[in-house]
């Protein structure tokens, strides 16, 4: 199947400008399954939880959520984005999974970082995996990536690939995904942002690109640099399925797990 | 403190050839934690267990053993150092920790990696930490770094640095010993050998040194080629027990176990 992630420039606050790049952008690509970056509709820096509330949406019917479905009609396209999810009073730095049949999922990020734990309500969704026909799909946002439990939890559920939304901003996390894909034997699509943004005086943050396809051997499919810019790639889910890496070992059933202390 | 690894080139059944050569080696170092690597003692490619029954020896008075402790009586050293353990009828691929005060813990290779189930006994001993003093010390082997588990038990039970003696023939494990040290915050100090054996017709194996030691940021303070030598840095283990990487996120009390499935 072909897999995509979209490497996008948001412009904070502009919703529509970022949504509809995102959909031009989608309707070009031809890949069954898109991922985008972490909060790709709004922009990263909310200067308080008001403004991530006033900025947010409904994960099912907002802008953001109705104009991806109408992609994935369009397109045949299944499709991951981060949004700033509104959910009554609370807003959660979340994700969702839609297809061409609608809206399919939702994961709320589980470990916010730094400054999102002020402005975020914690995740309160399990890692879950959703099978959509043509794979097996689990989600994490970013900051996830440093927490081993997460990429696990998708593993261990069945996950194929793991749709990575992120807005990345330390230099570590594009190499541990390779270790994620390893240790799991899945495919990973991390889909970052690029540009700068500096809303909170002296918090400049700079967003490193470096969005990636990797494989369940640590192939690195495609990496690309600091630039707007999508990647595609051809890849075989089923090689997800196989967790032997030698006749003799299968990392999911050579665990250990009475000897762990988790 | 003074932490060291020694990248070995054993030959194969000269325990005593080997064990010298390691030992003249610590008494040099003048290192107060060094590792050497997985059956550093035997070498590695046994042809059946009845061979690696006959090589092994007990890991408290054992050749090896009993040189290793004078060793550390003499410079003052914690010594971690795999060893081919026999234990009445059964041999495991073990690591042993000795130090000035003589024999102090033993852990046997939980995750075994291809033909090493077939000449190993499966380890049994939980993953656990020794407070030794000058730092908390957890141990694991070789193919243990594919599992995330491993690592994580001993970062849970308060290890500052992972000592990781290893016979690595497959390259990813370097890279991956950085995000196991990134997402636990702790050293790990990895002691690989050089060299190639082919005592199984056919089933050649090439060592890929590049012993290293890594820190709690992810720094790489010292990595090897793949010539016989040492490697030893200066550490402050007491980093290793500041798991904060902000003033929002302690990368242990930011785990969300309710929303694992493992």
């Amino acid at each position: 199947m072909k897999v995509a992630y979209i490497q996008t420039r948001p412009k904070f606050g502009e919703v529509e400008r970022n949504v509809e790049n995102a959909v031009s952008k989608i309707e070009t690509l031809g890949a069954e399954l898109v991922v985008l970056p972490e909060l790709f509709s709004t922009g990263y820096q909310f200067k308080s939880t008001a403004e991530a509330l006033e900025l947010g949406e409904n994960a099912r019917s907002g802008y953001a959520a109705v104009r991806l479905i109408e992609a994935a009609v369009k397109t045949g396209a299944f499709i991951v984005a981060g949004i700033a999810e509104r959910s009554g009073a609370s807003v959660y730095n979340s994700c969702v999974l839609v297809g061409p049949k609608g809206f399919i999922g939702l994961y709320r990020k589980a470990h916010l970082f730094s400054n999102e734990t002020v402005i975020f309500k914690k995740g309160n969704t399990p890692f879950k995996v959703f099978d959509v026909g043509v794979a097996k799909v689990g989600m994490m946002i970013c900051f996830d990536w440093l927490f081993p439990e997460a990429a696990r939890s998708l593993a261990l559920q069945g996950a194929d690939v793991i749709c990575h939304p992120s807005n990345l901003v330390l230099p570590h996390c594009p190499a541990a995904m390779i270790t994620r894909c390893l240790e799991n034997r899945v495919f990973a699509i991390t889909a970052n942002r690029v540009g700068a943004e500096e809303r909170i005086k002296g918090a400049a943050l700079t967003f490193i690109g470096s969005s990636q396809v990797v494989g369940p051997n640590g192939t690195v499919f495609k990496r690309s640099g600091r630039r707007v810019e999508s990647g595609t790639v051809d890849i075989d889910v089923t090689l997800a399925r196989n967790k032997k890496i030698n006749s003799r070992n299968d990392i999911i059933k050579s665990r250990r797990t009475g000897l762990y202390t988790l």
